[in-house]
C-alpha cells in the first residue's frame, strides 16, 4: 500500500530518535524547565533573529493553536481566519470551547489578504459585536498554498494598521520555507507570534511557539497548564527541536517532502489530471473521477477532500520527509492504469 | 546529585524505547485509529475484565483529567474532591476552566471517605448550588497514602448510591495496586472511569482513560479533539501502553519504586524523622529542621511540600522504577550525615 | 424627533404597567417560584396546546438565547444559523462564550430552509469537526422576513429527519404570527423550544422560553441560574406576561406595529424607494442616498443598517404598538421633502 | 402570613414605581445609553467622590458578579473569598462556568481580614496552580455580619500590597452603610470595584456597578453583551437608581430595615434565643428547637439556614424596607407562643 495520507504516519526521523535514546537516562527538572528546553528555545531565538521572543514547545497542532488564541485574547476579542482554516474546520471547536468566536472569510485558496482584512474590519464593530482582534494564516495553508516572505509582511504591516496580532500556524513551516522563499526571521519581523511544526516534520510529535511580541509573553505557561498542554516531561520536545534545528536538517526534511510533491504534480499535469489548487508545497490535491478514485483506494492510501461535481471527487496526496522517489512514480503509475 | 525530586525525572525504560524505535518505520493511520492503540486496549480491557470499557490514550495526566470531567458532567455539576486532590491544587484551575467547580474537603490524609461524601450530599443542594457528581480520587493520593481494593469498592457502592460518578486519577496506578493489594479489576469494578499513568512509571509520557460506564463513552473523542488532547501520532501511546501491560512490566516497574521508598522509609524512622504520612507508596514526607533542607539541596534532588512550625520544613522525595538501591543508601548517608 | 429606531424605546403598555402597581405590595418568594409565574407559565402552555411544555421567564433576549443553547448542547455541539441570524453579529460571542461554535450559513433573505440544513449536515462529520446539533432561526428575522405556518413544520420535519434541535428566537413572534399566518400550536409543534419575546412587545422586559422538547426540559433552571439569568423578583415577569397573554393583546399590539409598517413599505413604494428586503412585518429596510440619509437624521430616529455601492445607504425603520398613523405620515413627508 | 423570609420579596417602594411610569412614554435609545443612565451613573460618581468612576447598571446579582470577575481576571486568575461568600455557594458555580476558580477561606464571621489574605497568598504560588488576583467580599455579608469603614480601609492596603484587586459585593450596601458607618466614598477608596444593591433595596430589580480602578474599566460592556447582562431597556435601572440615590431614599430605607432587624434582635434575646452570629445589619440568625420552627412555619414565612447539632435549627429572618414594626412584634408574640 502506497502511503499518501498523511506527513505524520510514521515515527520520527532516525536523527531524532537517536537524540532520545542518547539522552534517555539523564534526570532532569520537568514541565519544560530542563536544559534541553532551555538550549532548543535558545536555537530558536537565533535562528528567528528574535533575542527576545518567547519559546514554548506543545505536543500537538490543535492544543498550541488552541492555548495560543486563549492566551492572546480578552474574552470578547475573535480571530480572523479564511474559511478553510484548521481552526475553523478541523480543530472540533477547539477556539470557541475557550470562548471565542472565529471570523471565517470565505477565500479561494485559502490564504488571507491585507483587502480581506480591511473589509472585516470595517464594520459596524461595536459593543453588541465582536472585536477582531486575531488574523490566523496558516503556512502552507490547508489547500498547500504558500505565502511569500513578501505576502507576509505585508500581511504584518496590514495588522499592525489594524490592531490586529497576526498568528502564524506554522504546522507545516518548513514545507512553507521551502516552497516560499521565506526564512525564519520573515515570521518572527511578520508576526506576533508563530509555530514551527514538528510532528508533520521529522518529529515524534511538537510544535514550538514563538511568542515575538512582549505584551503577548507574560502568563503563557500559566495557560498551558491549565489547558493540560504542559507535558512533564518537557525535556523530550527540547531534545528534538533542537535535533532538527541545530544543523539545518528540519528544512533539508521539508525540502525534500515538497520536491516529491513537485515530482508527482508534474507527472499528474502529464496526465492531464486538473488540481483543485496549485501544487505549491507538499500537499497536491487532484480531481478525479469518482470510479478512478475508488480503484486507487486498493493500493494507495490518501484522503478525500471533497465531493465535486459531475462525477469527480478531489483527493489529497502528503509526501513526506520519508517519501521516495519510487513511492511517486508507483503512484504515477498507479494513476495512469487506473485511466484516471 | 541524587535524585529524588520526582518519578518523571528520566525518559522511558529501555523496553518502551525499543519498542518505539521497532515500529517507527511502520506507517499507520493517524489520532488514534492505528493498530497498535487498538491492541493495547483490548489489553487494557482483558486485564480490568471489562470487555465493554471505551480505552483511550492521552498524553498527559492534568489533560486526562480536565477532559475526562469536562465530558463527563453537565454545565451545573461539581467534582468533589480532597483539598489536597491534584484537581484541587497542581493544575491551575484545570477543571473550572472549563466550567465546572471543584468541592474541596479537608482530609488528613488525601483521601476520600463515604462518610465525607454522605456529608457533602447532605445539602442543602438546590438550582442556587452546583450539584456534585463526580467524586474524584488519586490511587495512590498526592500523599503517597494508599486505597485498597476494599476501600474502592465501598467508595464506588457509596458513589452509586449517592448518584455520584466515581473517578479515580491513576497517575501512579502501578504504585497503588503495588501498594494496597488492589487489582485492575477492581478499579473496573468500582470506579465509572479510571486513569493508568504511564508517564510515572516508565513511560515517555502517556495516560490511559479506561470508561467503564456506557454511559460516559459516547462523544469522549469529540471531547478529546476539542480539548487539544488527541496527539497526531497517536500510535505512540498504544505502542508504549502494550510494551508496559503486556507481561507485567508496568507492575514489576511499581513494585521496585515502592520497594526502594520502602527501604528509604526504613532508614528514616532509624534516624528518628518524622513523615507527614505514613510511607505507603513511592512517595515519602519527612519532615526537616530548615538547615538540614538547606544542607541537603546541594546533594539531593527533591521538591518542597510545605514550611511548618518550629523551623521545620517537609520535603518529598520520590523513588522511580530506576531508582537504585544505592541511591537510597546515599541518600540515607547524607541524612545521617547532615544531622537531620 | 420621531421615532422608528426600534421597538423597544418606551417604556410598558399601559396595562402592563397597572398590572405591576396593582400587584406591587403583595409579598412572594423569588426566583419564579411565585404563583405570577406558575399562571402565566399556565397560560403559554394552554396558548401552544402543549400541557407538558416547561416555561422559563428571562430578561432579555441575549440572555434567554444563550442561556437555551447552553443548556441545550453537549460541549462539541454547534448551532447552525443563518448569516444575518442574531446570535451570529449581534450577541457579542455570547454564545462562543459557552463554548459552542456557530455554523454561519449565507442567506439572502436571513431565513434557512431544507435545503439548506441537508447541505451542512452533508458533511464530512466526524471526531474532528463540530457537530452540529441545533438550528437557530428567528422570527421574524433580523431582515423583517416571516417564516409561515408551512415554512415552520417543513423545518420542524427537517430537524428532526436530520437530528438536530430546532430553536426559534421569537423576538418578535407576535409581529410574525401576524405577519405569516401562525398560531403559537404551531411553534410548539414544530420546534423543540422557542421564545415569546416581550422586550418588543410591550412589556417593560421579558422573553419566555417554552420548551417543548422533554429531553431538554432537565436542569435548565441550574443553568439559569449559574448564567445569571435567574431574576430575584421572577414575579415581574410572570405579571407582565400573563397580562399581554390572557387576552390577546399580545397580537393586537403586534398586528398595530405591523399595519404601520405596512402603511410605511406602501408610502416607500409609492415614493419608488427601494427595499434591502420585502417589508413583511415590522422591520422596513429603504435603500436611501447617502445625503438624504444625513438629512433625515435630524429630525427622525433610526438605525443604520449597511452602506450600499454607488452613494447609497440602507437603513432600518422600526414601527412599535406606540407608533401612530400619523408618525408614519410624517415619516413619509420627511422622505418625500429630502428627495430621497 | 409574616413575611421575613428575604428582603426582595415586594415590587418596589412607592417612589421608584411612580417614577417608571413618570418616565414611560419617553422614548429613548436603548442598552443604556440613554439620559437616564447617564444622569444616575453621574450621582453616583458624585456621591463616592470618584469622578472617574466607570459606573454599569445590571439588572441581578449573579450577573454582576459574574460579569465583573469575568472582565476583571485574566484566565488563569483566581478570586479570594469567605466559604460563605455569595459567590461560592449561592451563585450555582457562575464564577467556575466563566472559567474562574474561587479559592474558598474558612471564615467564622463570613468576613474576610487582612491576616487571612496574607496566609492565602502565602504560597507556593507557581505555573501549576491558580493565581489569586481578586478578593471577594460582601457587605453586610452572608451573615449579616457587617465590615466598617475603617475594616474596608485596611482591606483595600493589604490587597494593594498584595496585588489583589479588592472586590465588595454590595447587594444590601445601604444596609452595610447604615450599620457600620461606613459611606460612598469608604468604597471608593479602599476597593478597586464595588456594587450598589438595588433589588434587596426598594428598586424592582438592579445593580449599580462602580469600577474604580481605571485598569478594569476598558471592555467591560462588551463583556456585559456577551454575558446577556445588557438591558435593551437599561434606562429601567438609571430610572431607578436616580429615584433613589438622588435624595438619601437608599439610605433611609436601608436604615429602616436594620432597626426593625435591631428590634427583632433586641427580642429574641430577651426571649434568650441564642442567634449564629451577632445581629448586625438586617438579617437575623436565631437558632431554635425543630420543633420550634415547624411550628413557626404554620404563620410565618422565612428560610432555613442549616440544621444545628441537638435538635436545633438556625433560620434566617430578614427585615426590608417595608417591614412595620407591627410585623416584628407579631413575630415576636409568635415566638414566643411557640415556646422557642
Amino acid at each position: 500500500m502506497l502511503y499518501f495520507r498523511n506527513d505524520y504516519g510514521s515515527g520520527a526521523h532516525p536523527a531524532v530518535l537517536e537524540a532520545l535514546c542518547a539522552t534517555n537516562d539523564v534526570l532532569t527538572p520537568g514541565y519544560g524547565t530542563d536544559p534541553y528546553c532551555h538550549q532548543a528555545a535558545e536555537t530558536v531565538r537565533t535562528l528567528c533573529q528574535s533575542p527576545q521572543a518567547a519559546v514554548h514547545f506543545l505536543a500537538g497542532g490543535t492544543q498550541v493553536n488552541k492555548t495560543a488564541i486563549y492566551a492572546f485574547l480578552r474574552p470578547y476579542e475573535a480571530a480572523i481566519s479564511a474559511g478553510s482554516g484548521h481552526i475553523c474546520v478541523h480543530e472540533a471547536g477547539a477556539v470557541e470551547q475557550d470562548g471565542h468566536k472565529i471570523i471565517a472569510l470565505p477565500s479561494h485558496d485559502g490564504k488571507l489578504t491585507p483587502g480581506m482584512l480591511r473589509a472585516a474590519m470595517a464594520g459596524p464593530l461595536n459593543e453588541h459585536t465582536v472585536l477582531p482582534r486575531l488574523a490566523y494564516i496558516s503556512n502552507t495553508t490547508e489547500l498547500g498554498t504558500v505565502y511569500s516572505g513578501e505576502e507576509l509582511r505585508n500581511l504584518g504591516a496590514c495588522c499592525r494598521e489594524l490592531g490586529l496580532y497576526l498568528y502564524c500556524d506554522g504546522a507545516r513551516l518548513g514545507s512553507a520555507m521551502d516552497a516560499g522563499g521565506s526564512c525564519f526571521p520573515d515570521y518572527a519581523a511578520a508576526c506576533d507570534a508563530f509555530t514551527i511544526g514538528g510532528t508533520k516534520n521529522g518529529l515524534l510529535f511538537g510544535e514550538a511557539l514563538v511568542i515575538v511580541n512582549p505584551a503577548l509573553q507574560p502568563g503563557f505557561r500559566n495557560c498551558m497548564k491549565q489547558q493540560g498542554a504542559m507535558l512533564a516531561k518537557g525535556r523530550l520536545l527540547g531534545v528534538q527541536f533542537q535535533t532538527v534545528l541545530q544543523d539545518g536538517l528540519y528544512l533539508r526534511l521539508a525540502s525534500h517532502a515538497n520536491a516529491q510533491a513537485g515530482r508527482l504534480a508534474a507527472g499528474l499535469a502529464e496526465l492531464g489530471i486538473p488540481l483543485l489548487a496549485p501544487a505549491e508545497s507538499n500537499q497536491v490535491f487532484p480531481i478525479l473521477p469518482d470510479a478512478a478514485v475508488e480503484r486507487l483506494r486498493k493500493s494507495a492510501a490518501f484522503e478525500v477532500e471533497r465531493k465535486m461535481d459531475g462525477g469527480h471527487t478531489c483527493i489529497r496526496f502528503v509526501t513526506a520527509w520519508h517519501t521516495t522517489p519510487e513511492d511517486v512514480d508507483a503512484l504515477l503509475a498507479l494513476l495512469k492504469g487506473t485511466g484516471a
